[in-house]
Parts: C-alpha cells; sequence; structure tokens
C-alpha cells in the first residue's frame, strides 16, 4: 500500500552502499575507508565535546570549521560549504546547482550515486565513456547542454585527470559549471581547488571520510565561488539549519591541526597500494593505476564474481559491481599490511598459486 | 552573478534560525533548548566512541538506534525511521509523504520551516486559522485535498490537541495522511504514536533535542506505518546513505537506557514552566496554556518587540517572530531556575515593576 507516497517515491532507485557487517576479524576492503584511525589530536577533542554543551544546537553555520577549511586550503570562508558528509554535500550541489536546461554529462564508468540524485531531483543526464584504458577524457564531453561533474581521482577506476586538463576544460566552457569530486585527491592527486579561485564555473567537494579518517563522523565541504556558494546555503538552509553536529565539527577541526598524521597515514596508504599493485600483477591480475586509496583489478581467466564471492568466503570484503563493461573488475580497498597480507593470502589459495 | 544556479534557488526562502550567539553569561532562553545537559550515561558513551572505529563508515540503517527507539515505544522497528535531527526527519516526510494532489494544510500560526520545505520541494500549502484562543482545532481542517501536518504541542503557542481529537481526525479521513510533529510531547503530552498501530494514515515525529538534551548531536525519528517509512527509507537512501554518525547513534541509544534521567529534567522543566508562567501572570502577561518547554506570552501595554529588545540589553535572549496575529507575542524557553530569576529580574527592571 502507497497511496500516501508522494509520487516522485515510486521512480526512485535508492543508491546502496557497501555493507557495514558486524562481523570480528574480517577483513574489511570494500568501502574505501582509511586503515588507520583518527588521530588521538581528533579523540581528546571528541571526549572534550561529551559534556553539557550538547543540550546546546550546534552552530547552524559551521563558522569556526569552515575558517578552518578556508585556512588549510588557503581560499575565503565565503567560498566554502560543509555538509553531513560528501553525499550530502553532493545531493545540495545536484539540487541547487545541476538541474540546468541541458542534460548533465558524467562518466559512464563512475560513482554509482550520480544517477540516483538525478533520479531524486528530476534532473536530466547523459553518460560520457570513459575510454578504452577506462580515463575519464574531457575533450570528450561535447554534448551541447548542462553542467559537468566527475571524480577525480574517478571511482571505481582510480584514474587521475591532470589540473591541466581540468583548465582546458573550464575555459572551452565558461558557461557551464564543472564540478570535481575530489573525495580520493589525497592519495597521489593534485587539487583543483586553486583554480577556484580564478574560474568562477568550478567547484570542488572533499571529503574527511577517506584521507582524514572520519567516515564516523560524516562530514564533507565544497570549494568554489561565492555565489556557487551562495546556492548550496540556501537549499542546505531551506533542508536543515543544522546537519553538522557537535562532536564532529569540533573532531574535523582538530583532524585539520594534525597534519603530520594526516600526511603519514596517506603515505602508508599509497606505499601498500604500490606494494599490493605489484602482487596483484604477479598474479595475473590487471590493476588499472590508481591515485587512489583502492585498485581496481581484473582477472584474465577467473570471474570476478566467483572470485569476490571465494574471498567472501575466506572473510575478506571486496567490492563487486555487476554494471556494463566492469562486470569482470573488482575493486579493492587498501587495507593495513596485514589485511593486504590475508587478501593475498586468501587469493592463492582461491588461484592455486 | 547566478548564472550557475539551478532555477529552484531563486524562489527558495530559507529558514532562519534562533540566534547561537558566541556570548558567555547569556540567558539564552530563545531556542528551546533543554537547561539540563545530557546525563552522564550519555557522556560516558560518547567518550568512549572516541576510538579508531570511527574510521569506519556508520551502520547506514541504523538497526540499533532504531532497534532501541521501537522498544521504547513498543512498536516495530519497521515502523521507525531516523534522521539527522527532527528537521531532516520531516524534510524527507516532505518530499516522501505531503507532496499529493491536493494542498497540505497546515496552522497559519506554527513552525515557520513548514512553508521553507513547501517551496524547496514545490508543495501546494494552505493555512487554517488557529483559533482566537490560539489552539489547533482539527475539525476545521476541512479543504478537500492533501496531507496535514501540525506539531502536538503547537510550536510557538505551546496548546496540545488532544488524542481523542487527533484520533477523530484519522477516521474522518482515512486517506488522507495525517503527520503529527511532537518535537515537544515529553513536556507534559500524550503521544500519538500507539495509535500508529491502527491507522496507517498517521505518522508521528519526535526528536532528540529538547526532552533528551542532545540538540548537539542532531538526532530525530518518524513512526508510523512501515509503507510510510518505506517511502522515507527510499528517499534517504537517494539522498545520503549515513546521515547519523557513530557518535551520535552511540549517544542516543544510551539516552534511552538513563529513564531516570530524562523523567526527571523534563519534570523539572515543567516545574519551572507552571513557577515562570504564574510570574509572568502577576507581572500583567498574558500567557497561553503550554504542555510544551517554552511559554508564549504578550502584554497588554508593552509592545513585544521592544520588549525582547530591552531583555536583549540585559543579555536575556527570548524568541520574537514578526509574523501576522503573533507580532505582539514573545517566545520564552524555560532555563534553569537561576535563569527564569534572571529573566523575571530583567523584565522588572523594564516594566519598572
Amino acid at each position: 500500500m502507497s497511496q500516501f507516497w508522494s509520487p516522485i517515491v515510486h521512480s526512485l532507485t535508492p543508491y546502496v552502499p557497501g555493507e557495514q557487517p558486524r562481523i570480528n576479524n574480517l577483513v574489511k576492503l570494500n568501502t574505501n575507508e582509511n586503515p588507520y584511525g583518527p588521530s588521538e589530536t581528533v579523540l581528546a577533542a571528541i571526549r572534550d565535546a561529551a559534556n553539557d554543551s550538547l543540550r546546546l544546537y550546534p552552530d547552524p553555520h559551521a563558522s569556526e570549521l569552515k575558517g578552518t577549511i578556508a585556512d588549510h586550503h588557503s581560499v575565503k570562508a565565503t567560498s566554502v560549504f560543509v555538509g553531513n558528509g560528501s553525499d550530502e554535500v553532493l545531493a545540495h550541489v545536484f539540487m541547487a546547482l545541476l538541474k540546468q536546461d541541458g542534460p548533465l554529462l558524467f562518466p559512464d564508468v563512475t560513482y554509482s550515486f550520480y544517477p540516483t540524485y538525478c533520479k531524486l531531483f528530476g534532473i536530466q543526464y547523459q553518460t560520457v565513456p570513459v575510454n578504452e584504458r577506462f580515463e575519464v577524457e574531457l575533450e570528450d564531453y561535447t554534448e551541447a547542454g548542462g553542467a559537468f561533474i566527475f571524480p577525480n581521482p574517478n571511482a571505481p577506476t582510480g584514474h587521475l585527470t591532470s589540473l591541466d586538463a581540468i583548465r582546458a576544460q573550464l575555459v572551452r566552457h565558461p558557461d557551464r559549471l564543472l564540478v570535481v569530486d575530489e573525495a580520493y585527491i589525497d592519495f597521489g592527486g593534485e587539487s583543483a581547488v586553486p583554480l577556484t579561485r580564478d574560474h568562477a564555473n568550478l567547484l570542488v567537494v572533499q571529503t574527511m571520510s577517506k584521507s582524514r579518517s572520519l567516515a564516523g563522523l560524516r562530514v564533507g565541504y565544497a570549494i568554489g565561488h561565492p555565489d556557487l556558494i551562495d546556492a548550496l546555503e540556501r537549499v542546505k538552509n531551506s533542508f536543515n539549519s543544522y546537519p553538522l553536529d557537535r562532536v564532529a565539527m569540533v573532531a574535523a577541526v582538530a583532524s585539520f591541526k594534525d597534519e603530520e598524521w594526516f600526511r603519514t597515514t596517506c603515505e602508508r596508504v599509497v606505499k601498500s597500494r604500490e606494494r599490493v599493485s605489484a602482487a596483484l600483477q604477479q598474479r595475473g591480475f590487471t590493476v588499472l593505476p590508481s591515485h587512489a586509496n583502492f585498485l581496481f583489478v581484473t582477472h584474465p581467466v577467473h570471474d570476478a564474481a566467483e572470485l569476490a564471492l571465494a574471498l567472501r568466503e575466506r572473510a575478506v570484503l571486496i567490492r563487486h559491481f555487476r554494471q556494463p563493461r566492469i562486470e569482470q573488475f573488482m575493486r579493492i580497498s587498501i587495507g593495513t599490511d596485514a589485511e593486504c597480507d590475508k587478501l593475498l593470502g586468501a587469493l592463492d589459495e582461491i588461484l592455486g598459486t
């Protein structure tokens, strides 16, 4: 019975996130979380925030956090928007900025939440095929019309688009908005944030869930021209005044004060990625070049879905997408050294190597 | 410059929450927060949650929290939806359930976020005047058409609608959805949650921000027939997989385990409300009967806006709405005994009593 539903509800195809199973001793390499937890500075800030002030609403403008992010990226606070994880930031971006006369363009192989947002907000879109090496080629975005969005590095491929290519696209289409979703940028990419100073048609989205180890706290942000931020604020303030709670905000601020931890853990992830990439290639896998905290791999003989199942039976969780062009690929998040070794050991068992 | 905005953005009228000033020693009676903070049980749970697991995403289904809420209200977990504060829950309710063929009906004097949601989601609405005693009379909701929503107790009036009146409305209009927004129900009202078992056209929304002292953590929920919850989940999962962070969820669960604290603090607020109500009446104010943690008051001689300003000059913050019918009223949240005394002392100074 659904007589009370708004009409839109019937047509939605909700996003399905990677599993968060409650099984101990699982090697969880399925949702691109950071294998290293937040620093002691962050944990201490959270413990400090456990006090009487939780009875009060948070700052609806998140001024301190915005100021911290602005300082970190050398932009003005009026160029910063914050939200409940980059997924909420993206939801507001889709509603506030991506419903245009022409269709929104994004890669055919990309973050699978994009078409979901489009359905929710009634946004027309068209996908542009990544090339045969699974690379985003911005020159291919020739369709007349609306805005562009793509993740850089792209998910689930790990492919990095250069700043030169992004700059060229901004210049080619000064009247069309380009959103760069940089969830994984800190694992070896170069952020497009500095380009926001010269290009009013660029919005960059980042998250604290990956490189800053705070997936459990839900903090994401966007950086761009204040007019773009204004649109996001209008939608946010028509939706929920206080999306970020007091604890999440102090933890996020503290995270930016511990750059050493941030740098060191990112470097460890990158080092492990290179080791696992080499080890997988030794085992016959094709591994796409990755600038993210995951690898996208395929095996010439073994079926990806079967491999994923066999790994699961050995308590190793990775992500497999039943989707055209990539159904023979597995996305493997980079874990600790011990987790990576368990993955490789399980594969040896399965492949009989 | 707004050439990149989606068309909807131009027409929005964002909600303006009560101020959250960063001034010490302010008597803050403007946003209906609980004067008593969360219990030690809750604070200990937050401190415990400050650990390595914050690197992991939260449970997107919030199963433990839903189970706890379901147990507390003696409903099934499939009847519970949770969100980032009841404002986010309401946003999803408006989008998923209140966009119907006929106009949505709500009181002319009520929570001022409702028309904002309507603009955001393109929902037609019509307001129904509260009566001359500022009471919601559900029999007046005769306009053919869509769904109904009202807060019970109503904000900012504090007026409580009886369960009998709600039941009668549900029976009168079995084909129309009634949403009861119970943000303030624990300060002397009777919840309509038990009616959800027999009435598939009833959805009840509650928050942990008021009676449970957790405004700083952003947890709200809705209870109703699983088909209604299904619609909310579909929209939520098309918007943001993880709106509730790990810390907020463990704190919320812990709160339900400390019923003694909850009961005691609610009782203290109610007792203070009655004392302040009597004291204000002694000072010549008309005080509407309140079942919430605030009073809605007017003075026969003194202008409400001027009183609000004079109180502010004395570091006492209350809320004044520049709005037809209620511009001569002030909404005063109930504080600690000391805060209430400061309010009364400041009024004595201003009124010269």
